[in-house]
């Protein structure tokens, strides 16, 4: 369980560097029982830059001119999610060398899937259109703060920036859904947990990475 | 940025309560440029509960074999997945009432989706199969500890309890890809997050709660 004490060590460009500074996550974003603080594990998202700030007036006014222009998508993109009764109003919008790739809503409804929130379906289309899964190259533009998941899948893509509208607040304060009170968490028994953690030796060298 | 803090308010049923423990999510999951700390705002998972530890032996043993069943499918699963080519060793098994409803593998490289981790995939396929996205009735078994995305995902569509085998460290160990130490965040300015935020004024009533 969480404890609020800080990380003892660090994060980076690689998962298993340990002197940076500390990782923003909790040791307990995947609870377990023997307390281990695995926060150097996780990796730490950029200081905040805001892009304008440091620009000259006529570059600033451009730069937000153009997010303006990015974001005003996703929120018309989460306008038609409830227009097509598809599902929530969240859009999000991937984009690269200044042009959409794709613009996307919450499809949860339509599609009956739980995980089919305006930010992994538009990861999910944009890598089928442009053939590959890192979007390294890529910006997303969304309506909404992204849930936890969606973060996840932000950096899993390894967009390079996310510029988001409204926050989580507004969104849990219409019924966002992301509580689950409920959820028991646990490690297999022995003999079970020692069959998954054979699996990486058994398989390694056998699959490409990515 | 996290800072170690503790929360200084709750979690529970809804995601508004705030008399209730510390959450485990830190202030930072959506990183902000106010410092605000809305860790009350997230879920916490319920305490670990080891199932088989307060039965009986034959009750315990009964539960401890029917776990490892199926997290037996689930590592199958991962083979699959490197046998097959579609992607990295995971597996994740969804159940209902003691049988299986998917057995889904890792589809990140033969979909071309960044999102198609085991257990987002087993998601997926479970509320398609089921007609529902409601999955509070269902268990998951996973080959290993899920990442922060898939975490995220479990947690939305309410399944009632996950079992993994390998830890995430094995994962970790043999090259995962959470990392993103380049990944910019900002809220966009005034005129554009006010534009989003007129989005739930605008719909609230439209869309069906789910």
């Amino acid at each position: 369980m969480w404890t609020g004490a800080p990380a003892s060590s660090g994060f980076g460009v690689d998962w298993r560097s340990d002197d940076l500074a500390p990782s923003p996550f909790p040791s307990s974003w995947f609870p377990r029982t023997d307390g281990t603080d695995r926060r150097h594990l996780l990796a730490r998202s950029a200081d905040l830059l805001p892009s304008s700030a440091a620009l000259p007036m006529e570059e600033a006014k451009a730069a937000q001119d153009r997010e303006h222009k990015f974001l005003s998508i996703a929120v018309e993109e989460a306008y038609r999610a409830v227009d097509c009764g598809h599902g929530r109003p969240f859009g999000a919008v991937v984009v690269r060398n200044d042009e959409v790739v794709v613009s996307c809503h919450n499809m949860v409804v339509m599609n009956t899937d739980a995980t089919a929130h305006a930010e992994v379906t538009a990861i999910r289309e944009a890598c089928k259109k442009l053939g590959k899964i890192d979007l390294s190259d890529c910006e997303m533009y969304a309506s909404c703060e992204p849930c936890p998941m969606c973060f996840g899948a932000v950096r899993l893509s390894r967009i390079k920036r996310l510029v988001y509208g409204a926050t989580a607040e507004a969104a849990i304060a219409m019924g966002s859904c992301y509580q689950n009170a409920n959820l028991e968490i646990k490690r297999a028994d022995g003999d079970g947990a020692l069959l998954a953690e054979q699996l990486f030796d058994n398989t390694k060298g056998k699959f490409q990475m990515y």
